[in-house]
C-alpha cells in the first residue's frame, strides 16, 4: 500500500518540540558520520557518540555530518543544542510524514523531503531526509543506512570537480539534485508500466488490469504528492534572498526546480495518459459485452424459430396431414434451412456478422 | 447523516447582534471553569456565575475562562459586556454552523473553529468551540461539557514546559494545535476505512460497497468543509501583525499551518483515491457482468443446437428414414457430442472459457 | 423551468439608456411608499405619484422609497433625474436578468441582487430587486407587491433596536442581510431535498429517481449563479472605502460577506452531494441489471441442460434401448434432478445464489 | 461543422505583415462606404476606390469607413499606408481565424472580434469584423455585405440621440454593444434547444438525441471560445487609459464587459445543463435496457420451466406411469398453471412486474 | 508512442555540467554551417570544425552559425567556452527532453523549444532545437540534418524584405515564428482528424474508435505540453526588458504569443471535442447494446410461448381429448398465429418496433 498514513506524530495535547519517536525505528542503532573536506585534502570517518563529532568539527573546512536513524532522540536533541536549532525543527526531522518544506531561519537553512527509490516489494521505498544547512556544515538525517549519495561520496574523495572547491551550499545542492535525479527513474518506471498497460488494453487482455490501473494511479498520486510541494518549495528559494548561499550557486537551484517542473508536468501526463487508458477500458470491457450479447442472440434468433417449428412437427394431434405426405419431412428440413439462411442474411445486412 | 443543516440562525430580517440560540440545547445548563496560572502557580475552580468569575480575574496571572453550554444566552452577552466584544462577534458564538473563522480586532483576536472527534453512532461528533484571546486571558466557548483539552490541564498542573513559563497566546496556540491534532485521527481513521473497502473491491465483494463509498466521501467533503477554510485563517494569521501574540509564539503558529496544509494534502489524496475505488468499483460491476453474460451465452450456445436436433426427431412424421435406421440413435447422440464439442473448441479459441 | 432566459432586453442596436420594459409587466400598477424616521418618529404613507413623493423628501430623515413595479419606465426616468443616476444605473434597473452587481458613484451606491423565495409551483420564486443608497435616502425597486421586508417594517414601527437610530446605510444593510438570510432557507430545503433522495437511493427505489437530481442539480446551479457572484461584489464592498457608508456599519457588510461565503460553501458541498447521488444511482442501476442478468442465467443454465435432455428421449428413433428399460424414466428423471443439483451447487460455489 | 478551422493563415516560415489573402473569397468585389456626420449634418456615400474615399475624409467630422471583402489586400495595405497602421495589425485584418483581441497603439485603438449570428443552414455563421477607432475616424473591415449594424445606420440618418453629438469612440461603442447584442440572440436559442431536450429526455424519447447534444454542446464551445476572449480584452480596456476613448464614453464600456460577463456566466451554466442532459440521458439508456433485460428475464422464468415440464412428457419411454393416468393431463395443466402463477408472484413480490 | 519518455539524462549523482550524451545519436556526423549577411550581402558555407568556423566569425554581420547533431560533446563545449554560456545552459542544449524555456542572460538570450513535423510512421516527429541569441550573432543547435528553416534561407538568399535589413535578432524571431507556424499544420491534421472521428460516430461505425480516439488524446497532449510552457516562456518576454532584442522587433515576438495564445485555445477546444467524443461513443455503445438486447427479447417474447404450447401437444398422456379433435391441428396453429400476433402488437404499443 503506497498512500502510507502518518504513523509518526506526537500524541494529541503534548506540547511542541517535545521530542518523542513513536514510530518502530527502522533500525536499532544510530550511526553518525563525518566527511571534512577543503580543496586539498578529504578525511571521513564514522562517529560513535555526537560529542566526539562535535569535536572534530573544523570551521575551516566544509563539514558533512550524516546521521542514519531518528529513534535515539538524544541525539537529535544534542545536534540541536550545539547548532541552536528551533525546537519545532527538530520536530519536523523526526516527524518522518512531514511534507517536502524549506525553512530559511537566521543561521541555517533547513530542508526536508523525501528520498524515494524503486522497491521490488512495494514498488516505492521512501525514506524521510532531512538537510541543515550552516555557514560551514551541513547535516544530512536518514531513517536508515543506505541512501543515493555514493556517487557524491566518490567524487569527495576523488577530488575532481567542482565539488571540493565549493561551500556546503553546493553539497546541498549536489544531495538535493541527486535526489531528484532520482524521482526520473520512478516516473519512468511508471511510464514503463502505463505503457505496457495500453498494450495490453489494445490488445483487449482486460484481465486484472483495473487493479494495475489503480496500482499506476495511486503511484502517480504518490509521486505528485512528494513532486509538487518541493517544486514549490524550490520556487520560493528561487525568489528569496539566502545568505547562506552563494549566488553562482543559485543558478544551480534554478536547475533543479527545472528539474521538478519538468517532473510535475510528465506527472501531469500520466494521470491524463490514466485517465484515457480507464476510459479505453471502459470501452473495451462494453465492447466485449456487445459482442457476448450479439453472439446469444445470433444463437437465439436462429435456434429458438428452428425449435419452434420441430416442437409443432412433434405435435401428437390424430389430423396432422403433413406428417403424412411423402415429401413432409425434407419440405420441413427444407423450410428450416431457409428460416436460418434468412435469419443469417438478415444479421449479415445489419453487419451483425 | 454528517453533512448537517445550518440550524440555529437568526429569523430572517431579525436585527444582527440579537442573541437568541434557538438550537436545542445539548446540555441543559452552563458551567464555567476559570484557570489561572502563573510560572509559580496555578489554580482552577468551577465558577456559580459569569459575576463571580469576573471579579476573581488577576491581571497578573493568565486567566483560561472555559464556557460549556451555549444556550443561556445572557452568560455570552455579559462576558462580552465585560471584555467589550462586537456584538457580531457574539453572534459567531452563537452561530454553532459558522465556519473557520478568524478575527483580529484591537483589543483581541477572535478564532472560531470545529472540535471533531471520532463517534461511534454518528461516525464524526462535531462540537462548534469559540476562542477569544485577550491581553491577560483566553476565553473558550464549547457546546456541551467534555473536550479534547484534558492533557492540557494536566499540563498545567504539572507545571512542567513551557505552558506555565508563557503568556496567554501560548496557551491559545496549544488549545488550536490539540484540536488540530485530533484531525489527525479522523484523516487516519477514514483512510483506514479507504484502504478496507480498496481491499473488499479487490476480492470482488461488492455488495454495500456504494454505500460505504458515499459514506467516506461524506466524511471527506465534510472534514474538507473544516479544515481548508481554517487553513486559509492560518495563513492570515501568518501574514498579519498581531500585536496580542508574541514573535516567538508565532512560528507555531506556523507549525499548525504546515499541519493544516499536511491534512488538506491527505485530504486531496482520499479524494483521488475515493474516486479511484468508484471506477474500480465500476469496473468490477460492469466485469461481473461480463461473466455473467457469458456464462449465460455459453449454455444458450451449447444447449439451442442440441435441443434443436433433438426436436428435429422428435417430429411425428411417417416418412423419416433416419428413425428406421439401426444405428439412428448412436449416430445422433454423436452428432450432438460433435456439435456441443465445436462450440466448446470454439469458443477456447475465443477465450471465454 | 429554473434557468430563466433574459427576455428583458433593449432589441439589439437601440441606444443604451433608451428604457423600455418589454417584459410582460409582472403587475399592471406601480405603487410608491414611503417611510420616513429619525431616532424621534416614523411616519408611513402610499404617494399617488413620484412628484408628491419627491416633495415629501426630508433631509434631515432618513427616507425609504419603495417603488413595486417596473413596466412604468417614466417612474424610473424622473427618480432617476431627480437623484442625478447615471443612465446605464436605470437600465439596469430594468433589466430583470441582470446578474448582482454593485456599482459605487460619488453621490450613490447602486445594488443589484434576486430576491429568492420557496414556491410551490415553481420550486424557487425570483424577483430582481435594485437598491439606490444616497445621503439621507435608500430607493429599492421591486418588480411587484409583496416582499420579505416586513420585519423590518415592523422593527421601524415599534422604535426599539439601533435600526432607528442609525443612517441610510444601516437600512441597507438590514434589507441586503434580510433577502441573504432567506437564501438559507433555500439551501436548507434542498439539503431537506437531497437527503430524501439519498435516502430512496439507498433503498433502491429508483424510479424518477433521475429527473428529481437534475432538479436538485438545476436548483443549485440557480442558487450559485445568484449568491456568488454577490459574494463577489461584497468582497468588493469590503475592499473599497465608501464614504456614504460608515465605519462601525462596515463590518456589518463584513458579516454579510461571511454568510455569502457560508453559502456559496454549503452550495459547494450539495453540489458534490449530488454527484455522489449520481455515482450512487449509476451504481444502483448496474447493480439491479446484474440482478436481472443473473436471475436469467440462473434459470437457463437449470433448464436448459433439462429440456435438452427431455428432448432427447423424445425422439422417436426405432431404436432407443433405454425407452424400453424397466427403470428407463425413473433414471432419467433422477439425472435430471442430478443436473438441476450440481448447478445448483456450482452456482452456490460462485456465490450467485 | 462549427469548430471551423484556420483557413487562413501565411505560409509557414513567410516574412510577418507580407499580405496574402489566401482563403476563397467570400465575395468577389470590395465595397467601400463613407459615412461622415456631425452634430449638425450626416451624408454617406459608395466610394469607388480607397483614394477617392481617403481625399474626401474630413478632421471636423466623424468619419465612418467601412470595408466590405477583404480579398483585396491592396485596399488594406493603402489604408494600412495612410492611417500609418502598423503591419502586424493589418495582417490580424485579414487573418480571418484570429482571436478577439484589442490592441492599444498611440495613434489608434484596434479591435478584432466575430460577428455572429443565427444561421439556418449552418446553426451560426461567423464573421471576422475588425475596428481601427482613430482620433476623428472609425473603420470597420468585414468579410462580406450585410451585417447588423442597420439600427446605428439608421439612428445616424435620424439624427436623434447622443449619436450624432458625439465622437468616434462612441460609435465604436455602439456598434461593439450592437455585436455583443446578438449573442444574446444566440444563447437565447442555444437554451430554448436544450430545454426541448430536456422535454424530449424526460418523455424518452431518445432517438438521435446524442447527436443533438453533441451539437449542442460544440454550439456552447464555440460561443464560449468567442466570448470568453472578448470579455477578457474589455476587462483590459477597462483597467486601461485610452486617451482615444473620453471618461464618459468609458462607463458604456463598462457596461458592454458588463453583458459579456453574463453571456460568460450563462454559457457556464449551459455547460452544466448539457452535462446534466447527458447523465440523464445515460440513466434513462440504462433505464430502457433494464426494461428490456426484465421483460427478457420474465419470459424466460415463466416458460423455461413450463416448456421443460411439456419436455418431460413428450419423453416415449414404455413405462412412463403418468401418462397412462386417466387424469394426467389435467394434472399436469394444473401443475403448469401453478409454476407460472408461482413465478408470477415471486416476480410481483420482488417489484419486477 | 507519442509520450516519449526522457531517455538523455545525466547519471543521478554526476555532477551539473558535466555534458554526456547518452541517447542513441540520431545522425553519426556534426554538420557546421555559417551564413554570414549584411544588407549588402550574404555568404554560407559548410565549416569542417568549430575553429574554422570561429575564425570566420565577423562582428559587423549577422552570423547565424548552425549546428546539427548533438552527439559529439566537444563541438558544444568549445562554442561554449568561446561564447563564455553558463554550464546548465550547455546541459539544456544536450537535455533532448527540456521543456521549451526562456533564459535571459548578460550577454545572451537561450531558447530552447521543440520543432514539430507531422511524420507517416509516428503522426508527430519531434526534434529539440536550441538557440542562442547573442550581440552579432545567433546559434541555433539541432539534433539531425533537415528542418523548417528553408524558407528563411531562401528569403536571406534572395535579399528581398526586412529580414536583411534588420539584426539577429529579427532572424532569432523569424525562426522562432516558423517553428510556431509548423505547430498549426499538427493542430490543422488533428482537427481534421477528430472530424473525420465524429463523423464515423455519427453513422454508428464503431470499430476501432476508441484507439483512434485515445491516439488523438495523446496527440493533444503531447501538443499542449510542448505549446502551453513556450506561450507561458514569450508571456515572461513580452514582459522583460531585454536589451539585445531591439523594441522594434519586441512587436513581433507578441504577435508569437498571440499565435501561441490561438493554438492553445484550439488545443483546449479540441480536448472538449475529445471528450464530446467519447460520451457519443458511449452512447452509441450503449445504444447498440439497447438494440441487440431488444431484438434477443422480441424472439424470446414471441416463440418461448410458442414452444411452449407445442411441447404440450407433443406430451404423449393417453387422455388428450384435444389430439382427437377433428379441428384440434388447425386451432392450435390459430392459437398459436394470435399469441404471436398480440406479442408483436404489444411491442409495436410499448415501441419496441
Amino acid at each position: 500500500m503506497i498512500l502510507t498514513r502518518s504513523i509518526f506524530r506526537k500524541k494529541p495535547g503534548l506540547p511542541p518540540g517535545s521530542l518523542v519517536y513513536t514510530r518502530d525505528p527502522v533500525q536499532d542503532y544510530v550511526s553518525i558520520q563525518l566527511v571534512q573536506y577543503t580543496e586539498e585534502d578529504v578525511s571521513s570517518s564514522e562517529e560513535s557518540s555526537v560529542d566526539a563529532m562535535l569535536k572534530k568539527l573544523d570551521k575551516n573546512k566544509v563539514n558533512w555530518i550524516n546521521i542514519n536513524g531518528l529513534h535515539n532522540v538524544s541525539v537529535i536533541e544534542s545536534i540541536g543544542k550545539h547548532f541552536d536549532i528551533h525546537p519545532l525543527v527538530l520536530e519536523d526531522i523526526l516527524h518522518t510524514e512531514h511534507m517536502p518544506k524549506l525553512d530559511h531561519h537566521d543561521n541555517y537553512v533547513f530542508l526536508t523531503l523525501k528520498m524515494l527509490r524503486h522497491d521490488n516489494k512495494q514498488g516505492i521505498s521512501q525514506e524521510h531526509v532531512s538537510m541543515l544547512l550552516g555557514n560551514h556544515y551541513l547535516i544530512t538525517f536518514q531513517e536508515k543506512d543506505g541512501d543515493v549519495f555514493d556517487a557524491i561520496r566518490e567524487g569527495l574523495n576523488n577530488g575532481t570537480g567542482r565539488l571540493r572547491r565549493r561551500k556546503a551550499d553546493y553539497l546541498f545542492y549536489r544531495l538535493l539534485d541527486t535526489i531528484v535525479d532520482h524521482y526520473y527513474l520512478l516516473t519512468d518506471a511508471l511510464e514503463d508500466n502505463l505503457e505496457e498497460l495500453e498494450e495490453l488494453l489494445l490488445e483487449q487482455r482486460l484481465d486484472g488490469i483495473s487493479e494495475q490501473l489503480l496500482t499506476g494511479k495511486k503511484k502517480m498520486i504518490f509521486l505528485r504528492r512528494n513532486i509538487i510541494p518541493l517544486r514549490e518549495e524550490m520556487r520560493k528559494l528561487k525568489q528569496e534572498d539566502i545568505l547562506l548561499i552563494e549566488e553562482n550557486t543559485m543558478s544551480f537551484f534554478g536547475d533543479v526546480f527545472d528539474h521538478l517542473m519538468h517532473l510535475s508536468n510528465t506527472l501531469e501526463g500520466l494521470r491524463d495518459l490514466i485517465t484515457s487508458l480507464m476510459e479505453l477500458q471502459m470501452a473495451a470491457n462494453s465492447n466485449r459485452m456487445n459482442i457476448v450479447m450479439k453472439t446469444l442472440t445470433i444463437f437465439a434468433a436462429i435456434f429458438m424459430p428452428l425449435t419452434f417449428i420441430a416442437g409443432v412437427y412433434g405435435m401428437n394431434f390424430h389430423r396432422m396431414p403433413e406428417l403424412e405426405w411423402h415429401w413432409g419431412y425434407p419440405v420441413v428440413l427444407l423450410a428450416m434451412v431457409l428460416v436460418a439462411g434468412s435469419m443469417v442474411f438478415y444479421m449479415k445486412f445489419k453487419k451483425w456478422l
